[in-house]
């Protein structure tokens, strides 16, 4: 009898857990919202709860060659965090698993912990449980958060409107530079071991790489002014593949300008000198966990002028796709990659 | 400057977390119960809620020689849903992590789903949401359970009292003798590939180690009987282990009784082929997902007679510690690892 063996590269990420999820059903009532968003909402007697789930590998999601033990631990509980601020939540609480082979000391181990507990701190959150095993080989640091929002609040990728403004906080494609720089500077010192790498100029990409935020800030101004996006995530595969996601579960299309992508001036900076185009790095770099949101146009007055708040473009029927809009006036099909001049 | 090194095996798994917890903050009133138990207990508004995380990786918790994937998909939630039930909780939904590295095919992936998609049938669990990444080598699979519980009717490991009865479920030792088994048998299969392995009169012992369930029962018999253990945990490391740690955070000593321990009589036999006691075989032998639990005296009425529930002893003063009287009449200070007389 033959069997049949489908490379997993054939699906992508995207389509195994597309193809993986597509049989599962729902059969508590307190399930709210299942796969498919940054977290799942469940109803907690009244009030709702978040739950996401992230996964971190050695060699995969970072190389502690140049990533130093304490960012790590304090990074693997804010890309966690920043799921649940993207479902419009508050975090409350984590649960930690981590392997370790013996080629980890104690003290290296307590490092990884002193990072994660001074996120726990900066974001009063608790860590309530866990697991730590051993591994045969690399680091793995899988981690669980919990959030709270009030009842029906949370906001889900799959509800944007058409002619609703898309918008974005912070900048773009910082982390993805600092990532090309560490790599190359890992490649200098691995070729000549005496030469010393001189990040101090490049201080801010190394730092939105090493030491990124959550958008806690983000959620709490949305609070304050009771204003509530239509839809929202993260921002963490790149602003490419996260448009397209919206697009797709909300059933819209997008247009995006080119000119009113936010990108920092240290990371244009470092594109030039890698002759590399920066809004095709804030396309497709990722790791920025910022927040990508549609705003109701009737909203726009509330967010027009918050700084740190960039609108990006606007949202349109399917059938239009998603595209973006150049400085030189061309259109492109928006791809999980950037776009497709640069393919 | 020297750092210090200290290994990781001067500590311990207990040690290492007992190390790395102890600055643990809480700081979230939502938060009843923290890290040390088979789960934490969140408050949610009124009513509670436990959430727990384990984490399985290949080479270290299961070999696929002898695993069939399904079988691994279903085991590994299993695990996760025993320390819901060891909370004296409902476990309601599940987040499910996984890292595969390109030698899984999809259909590999999907019978590990297929596994994991039948054991939440069957309790009645919602898989909510999770990560699937790549991973250099190895399959991981890292599993977060959620579940419910009335107010203040969560039962934790520390507050088991003096003379309480000391109580399993089901039979001791099989899973750790199906490994046995399994593991001569993958030894002979390289030796000799020709020999095709017999298991169909082992099969108690290799179903055991690789189809166990959670005891559902057992919580559903105590709410229905209006009956509340006054600790408990579940027994994945071996009843000595386990024991210690009613012990320990209860700050109790026990006596166990040798020929109260429930060992199923195929274990028996096994262990007679292979020339070993079955006492020490269910004492440290592991992954018998059955529940331990303490009862006070009062209630010894409603369980005595319950088939399927064993009296092994009872808890004592600290001073007095944890020891095993034997058929023999000798009494043996317990050790995680059995017994000091095997040591």
């Amino acid at each position: 009898m033959a069997e049949s063996r489908t490379e997993i590269g054939t699906l992508g990420e995207f389509g195994l857990i597309e193809h993986l999820t597509k049989n599962i059903e729902q059969r508590q009532i307190s399930t709210l919202v299942g796969v498919g968003d940054d977290g799942a909402v469940l109803d907690h007697y009244g009030r709702q709860t978040v739950v996401s789930t992230d996964m971190l590998i050695e060699g995969v999601h970072f190389d502690l060659a140049y990533t130093p033990l304490k960012h790590l631990g304090y990074k693997s509980v804010i890309v966690n965090l920043s799921d649940i601020y993207a479902m419009n939540a508050i975090p409350t609480q984590l649960l930690i698993s981590i392997a370790i082979s013996n080629r980890f000391s104690v003290e290296a181990v307590e490092e990884i912990y002193e990072g994660m507990l001074a996120a726990c701190d900066r974001y009063h959150v608790d860590l309530v449980g866990g697991d730590t095993t051993s591994s045969s080989g690399g680091l793995i640091i899988s981690i669980t958060a919990i959030g709270e929002v009030s009842p029906d609040k949370y906001v889900k990728r799959s509800t944007a409107q058409k002619g609703d403004l898309l918008c974005v906080s912070g900048d773009l494609g910082a982390a993805y530079l600092g990532l090309l720089l560490l790599e190359r500077e890992k490649k200098i010192f691995l070729e000549s071991p005496q030469v010393q790498p001189s990040l101090e100029e490049r201080k801010y990409i190394v730092g939105r790489l090493l030491h990124p935020e959550a958008r806690k800030d983000v959620i709490e101004f949305f609070e304050e002014n009771d204003f509530r996006p239509t839809a929202m995530m993260d921002i963490s595969d790149g602003l490419s593949s996260e448009v397209l996601h919206i697009c797709k579960q909300s059933d819209l299309g997008a247009v995006l300008y080119e000119e009113k992508i936010p990108i920092h001036p240290d990371a244009k900076d470092f594109c030039y000198t890698l002759e590399l185009d920066p809004t095709a790095c804030a396309l497709s770099g990722g790791e920025d966990y910022e927040l990508l949101f549609t705003v109701a146009q009737a909203d726009y007055d509330k967010i027009k002028d918050i700084e740190g708040i960039s609108i990006i473009g606007y949202m349109t029927e399917a059938e239009k796709g998603a595209t973006i809009l150049t400085k030189g006036g061309n259109s492109y099909p928006l791809t999980a990659q950037g776009w497709n001049a640069f393919s």
